[in-house]
């Protein structure tokens, strides 16, 4: 199957491609390297040290036997888009190029704009060239846990069915997210499933939880594969991060009290969730939406695991409450259904000890590398700034 | 009060700024002139000649003793957004700035990419320009009907309280828009409550049916503040577009079996909806929603209706079911609520024989000024066009 991977040099891009071409897809990852240029516009690095995309991909052809092939190139430019599905002509399309992040989206004015600019657009225009060119092509999109945010009834898997005043409906399950990036990923859904209805695409929409862990079977089989770390306060997502503050001798930073409750994913689930979803395509004309966490945890558990781990190290951590930067309810009912990717066969890895030793083994090794500033929350999201 | 009426140029923009203007509030008009642009772009016009916004507000101080203020930009320019709200400072700002024709926005990719950068840019840069400088202004947002789609079960004002498996919670309500228009207003119906949750801001969303007549009173009050008359198949909607089509001897076009039931408003009540907003403002952090229609119609019926009173002025009307280009149901439950804004004090104008014969007698005083080639419509639905 040829499977195109955009934003495939990314956190779960990168371990995908690899994990696909390893199971013998045809991959072809798209990527234009803004997660590396917002790196630089932030000044935060990767916690371990990552190749080129050139060197992982040349270095994989080399232990594999097999290419990966490489387009670069923005979803924007609607040349790109339209050359690249032409030439590639994909079965599956797995959307990974996205701004991913939360607080980066909330900045400022220009970062939100940017964020729903980028990811909306993006989206739009693989939909036209789905459409045109490929229309048997399967979009496998990624999108977030947050869109629904924490409504006081358990979350479904995109649907809900209604009972309301002596009729019936099942309707797209309402969302509540959290911020620009969150509100772009709504967008892109509303938008998927209006060409799946009108033009009779096929899409299934993931909504991830957060995905914790950074290596797979293949990230770790040679140097040159390693994946990105981050745990910095934009693009770090909470267990790593806590991790890495564990591991460089930082207080782990809980915002609030720690009570959000979230869905979360290991990366080597992440990986066989995209191949499960390859695997089975929706039908013509159905949008098909996967809650893709394997368990659900509260950030103060998360926390307290970290530490009861790091102290079995040796370490000594501690833990700070931060003002919460983010606007949201910090004690909420959540019950979110996840069945759907079990029912296709993943075999979730649930998160343990064991996990969280390698995750804070990896961070003492690259202690150095650490920046201790990143890890400050510096996006308030109660302030509006124009510019 | 001041109030800052943008797209006030438009086909409900300027009835507004005017009507605004005579009840005593102090009125500026922020307009790019992309609508009248549009109608250079389609080779389409209004059916009544109009005259020049300079024009227009020098015609009405003369008449009126009063100034409406005229601001040229565009609100995806962040630098005119600025200026304006730090000069002007208002304390409501009316946004009917948008791209707001779904067939325009479905002609092909670009139209697309354009409808929704266009509309949802428009409205970030403005919730991030009120959050900055002016957080107690009143958004007054112009939403549409078309949002809710045609769900099988009520349609309630913005939110729904769902009994879930034996747990309550009132959320917004879920989205089933039938074009890349109607999906920019539900970006900025997520967009707009997320900055009132997050910020403090208030705001109303006005849930407009489709608007007919092209009247009002100020505007008939002399002939350079006659308001446009749109009939064509990319900007006319039902009523007025069968009006123009039977008064030219024109076959009216009913799209499929014309069963399709919406919510339907005078523009007389538009305005009036307006103002009503504007002195009942919402509290800080209110994202507040009113379904701005005041009758049910099927398109069937209005076609009819239409049919009954040209028999009356001598006209032939015919009637023609063509194949409807839109993806749509064309026999489907629709029960509406519009109950907020009568409660604020709505008196509706209601449509009777009247309002069509003034449309038909003005339509039948323009006739040299129809293209009945433009009655046609040129958009499908169906099929995704790239380029």
């Amino acid at each position: 199957m040829r499977v195109l991977v955009a934003g495939g040099d990314g956190f779960c891009g990168w371990p995908t491609a690899l994990y696909l071409s390893a199971q013998g897809y045809e991959v072809l990852v798209a990527d234009n390297f803004s997660r590396r240029g917002w790196d630089e516009e932030l000044g935060t690095e990767s916690l371990t040290r990552i190749s080129t995309l050139r060197e992982r991909v040349d270095r994989w052809r080399e232990l594999a036997g097999r290419g990966i092939g490489v387009a670069v190139g923005d979803l924007t430019d609607e040349r790109f888009v339209y050359e690249v599905l032409e030439g590639f002509r994909p079965e599956a399309f797995v959307h990974f190029a996205e701004q991913r992040s939360a607080p980066y989206s909330m900045i400022d004015r220009s970062h939100a704009v940017f964020t729903q600019v980028n990811n909306v657009v993006g989206t739009l225009n693989l939909l036209y060239a789905i459409g045109e060119l490929v229309p048997e092509c399967h979009l496998i999109k990624l999108g977030t846990m947050g869109e629904y945010g924490t409504p006081n009834i358990d979350i479904e898997e995109g649907y809900i069915t209604v009972e309301y005043k002596g009729r019936t409906d099942t309707l797209p399950y309402p969302k509540q997210p959290g911020s620009y990036y969150h509100l772009s990923k709504v967008h892109d859904s509303h938008n998927i499933m209006f060409a799946c209805r009108t033009w009779g695409l096929r899409a299934t929409d993931l909504n991830q939880g957060v995905v914790y862990n950074v290596e797979t079977e293949e990230t770790t089989s040679d140097p040159a594969l390693t994946n990105r770390y981050d745990y910095d306060g934009i693009f770090g997502t909470a267990l790593n991060r806590f991790c890495a503050q564990a591991a460089s001798g930082n207080p782990i930073t809980v915002y609030g009290e720690g009570g959000q409750t979230r869905g979360f994913i290991d990366i080597r689930d992440t990986v066989r969730c995209i191949e499960l979803a390859a695997n089975n395509p929706p039908g013509p004309g159905e949008f098909r939406v996967f809650n893709q966490f394997t368990e659900q945890w509260s950030v103060l558990e998360l926390a307290h695991l970290v530490e009861k781990v790091a102290r079995t190290l040796d370490l000594e951590p501690k833990l700070a409450h931060l003002n919460n930067p983010r606007v949201e309810k910090e004690a909420h009912y959540y019950n979110a259904a996840n069945t759907r990717l079990l029912d296709l066969g993943l075999k979730p890895h649930l998160l343990n000890e064991e996990t969280v030793e390698r995750l804070l083994l990896t961070a003492m090794e690259n202690r150095d590398r650490i920046h201790p500033e990143t890890f400050v929350p510096q996006v308030d999201w109660r302030r509006p700034h124009y510019r």
